[in-house]
């Protein structure tokens, strides 16, 4: 695939949300069709980002990470799109993460030069793969992470080239990947050291899967976590078992990425370069992140109006209202986020009109079938009519971003100003 | 978009599961690659179709409908794949359903000339695409749902241009859309008889969001519908509201369709063309659908071997083994289903073996991240280590489809013999 393609590519009606007569059009001609969301122009359902708060959010973490003295390499899971990723490197990320190879090589060809995979690599067409990036782009820098000594074997038996660049991962017990002890972690690092396959280059782990929204139990779990995090990075430095001149200590989600970011910095003999993942700061949400950022922002002393904002909406149009009190919308399970609670209401529009209602307190999701929503309106009289438009904010962007090709990038007047493409 | 492009499309390795240094290819091409799962020439995850066994559910449902001398115009969102639409329409299809007018174009770029939108057309957008549609392709036959005067009302202000064909919804109380009652029905049939902008071209309604596997319940409920069904067919009948010479009745999901199969016949004056709709039987699965087809089975009087087979696997590698009988593999949301249940592992593969294992019947995929699956496997020693291979069979074929543009066809010794894509 050209960068072109990559960054510019051709939609068309077969992209759900594309206009069914349009012909093909370039992703950068989109901003220039004229388009209003709520002029009817696109067919519903249609996702939407919001091009302020876009913008907003991604000169916020910025500002953040560069107060703490550490970096940002954004996880590029959560959009995987190549403009998102071209402004996310703009704004001053130091590089991208990713999940797997397959993600990474897109961020390669967005421009990425310093790729996090913060994943074990272990099969050998991956192992092949990143050598064969490596190959391909004499400045790329690749790391990943690296948790058991099965997993350095499955790597020394490959042979696919110069020695992979690692990050030893701590976990948690009863958590997901990672070393479970010092002890473990610390073998690790000496095998690791030791070995011809591998350059151990870093600490890192992953704090936000317990993560609950009370101060007092986010905050003893992340700094048990970094304490750990700390005396690895400490014992590796004083046993010279780091093979890079410079050491990155990695952590962070977008949940409780406050208890962790200043953590990033320990005093080592080497030059540290802490690193930050959040993802879902990009875009945040309507959901669980509002909830968990609301205790980030009263833990930092931000105020939520001056904190992320919710710049994803999912727009739907009422198909049906066929009992009191319920209406169905088009939009389900194959367009918005549902795995982390429903998606919530967030104004509406009535059909034929483009002034924005304010949503009554008791309209609620409560159900996604594929291509539905059901929402419930309260008792009483409800002004809702088959025809109009709901907005629906989301909880958690990864799983909605996945179920888009493309998104409208909005104004606050819901003129579509420009467009974002997906790869996944 | 242009047929070839549709059907025999360009992929690369930005398409995950493409093996990462393949040059752009096309998807016809896939088959003579000579790649094979085990032998790890694809980089996992990677969904794969057993040819064998879509090859024999294809052939089964369409016997099924024909044994009882209605059509089958099968749920294409399910899969979303031109290439399985050409299949199902070569295998003896009356035509595809669609959830809404973008799927439908996908479907009528495919060949389909008999296209039944199971889902209220109401945007003043989808009107106006059906209508252009309808005049690309002077041979085309579209059908779409009505349900309330509301939605004529929206329909009857459009004026896109020749009368639209619909299909009146009967629904059930605490169900999803659909008249309620029979007198807001035949309310409605009459409403639309005299209405310039529609033209009454039969009944349709869903049974499945209620099943649940109990002969009895399943029955009863459906049966009820059914009724419903035939009574308003015979209502409107009787008063001479359709507005076509041939009558359609459409029910049918892929959960019990057997309680409704049998009831889409109905004797009425004018010929009746029954139609199912079932989606998922194309490649049923491990999950929920394996357990209400074993329910159909005994009521048909067929048995699980010779029924449905489940053609739909999705192949992940162990990433990590960080407590004892916790292994993570490298699959997740972004994946496979999880919205009917979790994946179930089904089989296994060594590190660098091609030899399928049994899967321990402790094993049991508890949770899944976005990128992440965690398998328990019980007390006790366990021989899956680092870098081993496992299949997930899944439940949901529709939230599966949806989280890949692409799927390896596989025989019984997972060569790659073909490839299939998608259009979400």
């Amino acid at each position: 695939m050209t960068l072109a393609d990559l960054l510019d590519p051709l939609l068309d009606p077969a992209h759900k949300g594309i206009p069914h007569q349009c012909p093909p059009l370039r992703r950068s001609e989109i901003g220039a069709q004229g388009w209003n969301v709520l002029a009817g122009d696109l067919p519903l359902p249609l996702a939407v980002i919001k091009r302020e708060k876009l913008s907003h959010n991604l000169g916020w973490m910025q500002r953040y990470v560069e107060g703490l003295g550490i970096g940002l390499a954004p996880h590029g899971k959560t959009t995987m799109s190549p403009q998102l990723f071209a402004q996310q490197l703009d704004a001053g990320a130091w590089g991208l993460t990713f999940a797997n190879v397959t993600q990474a090589r897109i961020g390669v060809q967005a421009g990425a030069r310093r790729i996090v995979i913060a994943n074990q690599v272990v099969q050998p067409a991956d192992l092949h793969g990143v050598a064969a990036m490596l190959r391909e782009h004499p400045s790329l820098r690749v790391l990943f992470l690296l948790d058991s000594p099965a997993q350095l074997a499955q790597i020394e038996r490959v042979q696919a080239g110069p020695a992979f660049e690692v990050l030893l991962e701590l976990g948690l017990d009863g958590g997901r990947t990672g070393c479970r002890t010092h002890e473990q972690a610390l073998a690790l690092a000496r095998l690791a050291h030791a070995s011809p396959a591998v350059r151990l280059a870093g600490i890192e782990c992953y704090e936000g899967l317990g993560a609950t929204g009370d101060d007092a139990q986010d905050g003893e779990r992340a700094s048990a976590l970094m304490d750990r995090v700390e005396a690895i990075a400490r014992a590796c430095d004083d046993d010279n078992l780091f093979d890079t001149d410079e050491v990155i200590v990695s952590a962070g989600g977008s949940a409780v990425f406050d208890l962790v970011a200043p953590r990033l910095s320990p005093a080592l003999q080497r030059r540290v370069q802490g690193l930050l993942r959040s993802g879902c700061y990009l875009t945040h949400d309507d959901g669980t992140y509002r909830r968990m950022v609301h205790a980030v922002n009263r833990r930092i002393g931000c105020s939520d109006a001056n904190g992320l904002q919710a710049a994803l909406e999912v727009w739907a149009v009422v198909h049906s209202l066929p009992e009191p009190g319920l209406a169905i919308l088009g939009a389900g399970k194959r367009d918005v986020s549902c795995d982390a609670g429903m998606p919530a209401p967030l104004r509406w529009c009535a059909a034929g009109s483009r002034t924005l209602q304010a949503v009554p307190g008791a309209w609620t999701v409560t159900a996604l079938n594929d291509q539905h929503a059901y929402l419930q309106l309260g008792e009483g009289a409800s002004p809702l009519q088959v025809g109009d438009r709901v907005a629906l904010g989301i909880s958690h962007p990864c799983t909605t971003f996945d179920k888009w090709r493309w998104m409208a990038v909005v104004d606050e007047g819901y003129d579509v100003v420009d467009a974002i493409t997906t790869c996944f």
